[in-house]
């Protein structure tokens, strides 16, 4: 089998149920003393495209993705340690564009490495501390299903040949930590990362998608796309964020739209 | 002025200076409470090749070329993060293959990434602790240099088209971290890694090349290629390592074969 067949959520599921990695489909890795690990790679020619965004805004993007995974799991950032691999014919300012935009977001470089590669990629792992890391697998059916910011901001964009930067969650993040249930980031797309929290939880997700608040020139398809990097959380008491639906009892996801059933896509790597 | 122009450490430097990363030069960062940190790309064709080794032996490296970052400060691995870009045809058992030889350095895989990429490329951070990190700076004049094992098996295994499976010296890691005042992992080639201390701690590193203990199958011009990942520790005392040389006032690093002036080779991923 290839690994187009079988797609990024089966060959995760596939390492982990062969005991060769633990807890990789949680958004970051919780170690000892509530230390919270996260790891995610852009590629160029798969993640983005050096036409389409700044060096500034790729090393921002870089960082944010990472940071967002820190988010969703209510930690507050320690470090960040890059990998950079680039051709040798970049030029030295571009890099140091790229560096400066990580810096944007506050959190340190401790570490890393470069090295040589046909095209441009960027390894980063945020290390952060939690105090409680909600996961995704502690919905239960009668919970409400919150979101922390507008969707489709990254899809109409991307309509638009472009990125927009990703929104650093932290602060909301720790506050919805405190009680949630389950909590991710939106990066494949609204359908795709519910049904995350629906498979690991044991529920049926119901979102009724004309109370998810939309981006400003973005429209309900771009919803589908991901990348928006809000927070989705369930929780079991009113909170200062938008309600989009609730917990049933049953699996998978339920879109509706005025009480009718919709559908959105959704994002794989291997497979798109 | 472009990458290759500048090389690898030319780029660090110049980050570092600019306050865009902190202490990058180390092998690993260190955090708070005796956190310490390493990552590290595996790029095909750049630093393997699919045909001069196995997907097993892939995974090994990709690990061991981390833990021997951890085992230079002198710590005790917890896990790894690991992110594999790969193309979507590759083969399922390959992959499982690829971590199976992770699992192998008994250091649990407990996050990462997976993502497409036109090649294949792992990125793995390793997390430990250690109490003690003896850094490259503080290596003073009159201390000895050790060596935890024979070097050039990697060059001798490039030159047949080959790799070697780099060593896991972790426990001589710790010992030598207890008292060392300057340690790294040879990842360059004795020359390149022998000056980056000769650099940070204002000594000059003197080498007698007869000293030095060569692996089984390989000759003196081997020793220059690197990835052995042996230690080397600049120590105070005597020690059941091997000594081949010593630290004295200066800069730079200065070869003997003999008392006579010798030569050799090193690494810059950049401009090689």
């Amino acid at each position: 089998m290839k690994l187009w067949q079988l797609g990024e959520g089966g060959l995760l599921a596939e390492l982990e149920r062969r005991g060769l990695v633990e807890g990789i489909e949680n958004d970051a890795a919780e170690l000892a003393g509530g230390l919270v690990v996260t790891q995610d790679a852009l590629v160029e020619g798969v993640h983005f495209r050096l036409d389409w965004l700044s060096w500034r805004d790729l090393g921002w993007r870089a960082a944010a993705v990472n940071l967002s995974d820190l988010a969703a799991s209510g930690a507050t950032p320690q470090a960040l340690i890059v990998t950079l691999g680039a051709p040798p014919h970049i030029q030295l300012g571009n890099v140091l564009e790229l560096y400066e935009g990580l810096a944007e977001t506050q959190v340190p470089v401790r570490g890393g490495d470069t090295t040589r590669a046909e095209r441009l990629m960027l390894s980063v792992t945020a290390l952060g501390h939690s105090s409680r890391v909600p996961g995704r697998s502690g919905a239960r059916p009668g919970q409400r299903l919150v979101v922390t910011g507008p969707l489709g901001a990254a899809g109409a964009a991307f309509r638009r040949q472009g990125y927009v930067r990703p929104p650093l969650r932290l602060d909301e993040g720790r506050e919805l930590a405190m009680h949630a249930h389950a909590m991710l980031d939106i990066s494949d797309g609204l359908a795709v990362d519910a049904g995350h929290i629906a498979a690991r939880s044991s529920v049926r997700c119901v979102i009724d998608l004309e109370r998810v608040p939309i981006a400003a020139a973005a429209d309900l398809a771009d919803v589908g796309f991901g990348e928006d990097f809000e927070l989705l959380a369930a929780v079991d008491r009113e909170t200062s964020f938008t309600e989009i639906g609730r917990c049933e009892q049953g699996e998978g996801v339920e879109l509706r739209l005025h009480g009718e059933p919709y559908r959105l896509g959704g994002w794989d790597h291997f497979s798109a």
